[in-house]
């Protein structure tokens, strides 16, 4: 029988304030209004950026139903959508893409008006939220929420997929894949032969690694204080690994000794730390070198370089989401995954069934995962 | 009578020591060596670098003979050069190209291993200097030192251009206008249709504005404190001109109310101070903006700021001469500039015979030029 247009009841992970655990709870899932998607989730990574909300570090609104590296199939749909039908999968975009925007008209913009997380509201453009728990309201997240087994979002945050993906797999493309590819492959343009750091060997800095190493970089150098990392990071295309803790020197003088005196092409900062964002920096050549910032550094963080670091010519880059125009390039980058252009096993550490969110954010809080995939069973839920 | 292979009498502008005027005294140009030529130059420019080398901000090796804007004739050329010959119109580089090392093989480097800048020797290769002075050897200034009616330099330093080229204007091709044409140009590649802010309006900013004109951009604010600089921006291509001073909030903000709020596409800052630094990064468009630090920050300077200005997607880029590889580029600009691509006269204020170089000095400190260009008069030097 056919859940559209009806209120679906449904489990969900809320969390009420911040520092304290995630419960899974019932929630109500409105149908979608005008220009909204309702999605069946399948399957859900945890980010940190997830984690960041829940210790306080990022501010949202609370109740709040967080998860935003999600993949399912579209349940309904809301008056006047016409790109989406029922059946179809696809991917929320915690980095919307209108089409409209002064940014999304620019070819190198992808900070769409729409995203919510700078200021962030935790509703529907109509100002209202399409979850509530015992009759209230609960807060969406980045216009996704992918921790419920339903959740509704506007056609501008939702991306249609190859029909026969993988979502189990491809839900890393819905954030921390995308952000380390795609600032590998799109921010920096890495150019075959180059070479390349990656600083902090995470799941989105191992998703650099793939990017440097899907471009032909010749050289790419992982860094991380947890040797754990490395296996993995060398699995994917890491040709050394080094741990800032077994050199007396600064990591970018030894950076520097493993390039000959040049320093690299391409260094990339996925950690946020003040300290690593200038040790990236310095790493980099010092005329043509490109530093990328990829981990977001805390609020209020205050960074005091020399000019001179970026005055004789390197370019010092921040980028949202990899650069990526989300709606157009993650069915670009499905697609690539199912041509094998890279893979995302070696990223997939757990998998656990969604009722054990707790236990995957103590997971990665405790450095034991790279990425924990939650899986939605269909035997799960009840519909009204 | 040739003088090739003899030492040559002439006059030259030596600074003796920092703090203290340049005296016009006769030196001795030794002939130039394997891979050199000697030029008799026709004219040069002062720029705010050999000040800088005056006031002690730049700390070279002394007794020096500055100036590096020069355009002349080569008089003759040493042993094993086979792409100069006398007659040639040249323009000294003060950024070399030697093309063989690993920044000349990069193809967005452009500060070769043989700049001699950083980590200043103020002599030729072999270590020894073609100057001397009452017989006590006198450094050049990045292998150009174009305050001298005669020089040696190294076929590294030294480029070719069009014959019919008029060198009383060219020479700023030698560093100012390249330095800011450049930067538009090359380093920002600016956009058709794109929006741009220029801090500082001197002879580089001015050549930044040139560039940013040439490049198709639809609004170029002009930001100066002095308004004595407007009108030449706005004859170059500025479509508003503003000063600080006029404002009580700060100029990152009005930029973006005069940009209904995205911020600029481009922004340059060509003064070299923290503050502008971070009011230019701060005035472009916070996820697909970027700024280009033109202006040479003092040395030991350090700049504080909030990551988050560079996290969100901006891109701070430092450069050298305008990110132009010197051999290459600078004959294309003396061709677009026969071609009338763009103009040079409104940068030149102020025309002087070369022996009054001090007065030239005292314009520029008092804001009253833009550009001096020194005359070389044949009837003035006295060969052996």
């Amino acid at each position: 029988m056919s859940t559209a247009g009806k209120v679906i009841k449904c489990k969900a992970a809320v969390a009420w304030e911040p520092k304290k655990p995630i419960s899974v709870v019932e929630i109500e899932v409105a149908p979608p209004k005008a220009h909204e998607v309702r999605i069946k989730l399948v399957a859900t990574g945890i980010c940190r950026t997830d984690d960041h909300v829940l210790t306080g570090e990022i501010k949202m609104n609370f109740p709040i139903i967080l998860g935003h590296e999600g993949a399912g199939i579209v349940e309904s749909v809301g008056e006047s959508v016409t790109s989406f039908k029922p059946g179809d999968k696809v991917i929320p975009l915690c980095v919307p893409q209108c089409g409209k925007c002064s940014v999304c008209k620019t070819p190198e913009g992808n900070m769409c008006d729409k995203i919510d997380f700078f200021e962030p509201r935790g509703v529907m453009y109509d100002g209202t939220s399409r979850f509530t728990c015992k009759g209230k309201p609960v807060h969406n997240f980045v216009c996704t929420s992918t921790f419920s087994e339903y959740t509704v979002c506007h056609v501008d945050s939702v991306a249609k997929i190859d029909a026969a993906a993988p979502l189990e797999k491809v839900c890393l493309i819905g954030c921390g894949f995308s952000t380390g590819y795609g600032a590998a492959i799109k921010t920096a343009k890495v150019r075959p032969g180059s070479t390349c750091a990656v600083f902090g060997l995470g799941g989105v800095g191992l998703s650099v690694v793939i990017g440097c190493k899907s471009a032909g970089a010749s050289k790419i150098i992982g860094i991380d204080i947890n040797k754990d990392k490395f296996p993995a990071a060398q699995e994917l295309g890491a040709t050394e690994c080094i741990s800032p803790l077994d050199f007396k020197k600064p990591i970018n003088e030894v950076v520097f000794d493993m390039t000959d005196g040049k320093g690299v092409d391409y260094s990339f900062e996925v950690i946020g730390h003040t300290d690593t964002l200038i040790a990236a920096l310095a790493s980099c050549n010092m005329n043509y070198g490109t530093s990328i910032i990829v981990g977001a550094p805390p609020s209020g963080t205050e960074i005091t370089i020399s000019p001179t670091l970026v005055f004789t010519g390197r370019t010092w880059k921040g980028c949202i989401f990899g650069s990526l125009k989300s709606k157009d390039d993650i069915p670009k980058l499905v697609s690539d995954f199912m041509a094998k252009k890279f893979c995302l096993d070696p990223l997939i550490t757990h998998i656990l069934p969604f009722d054990k969110i707790n236990e995957g954010f103590e997971l990665l809080r405790a450095g034991k995962s790279i990425r924990t995939v939650l899986l939605f069973g269909d035997e799960k839920h009840t519909r009204k």
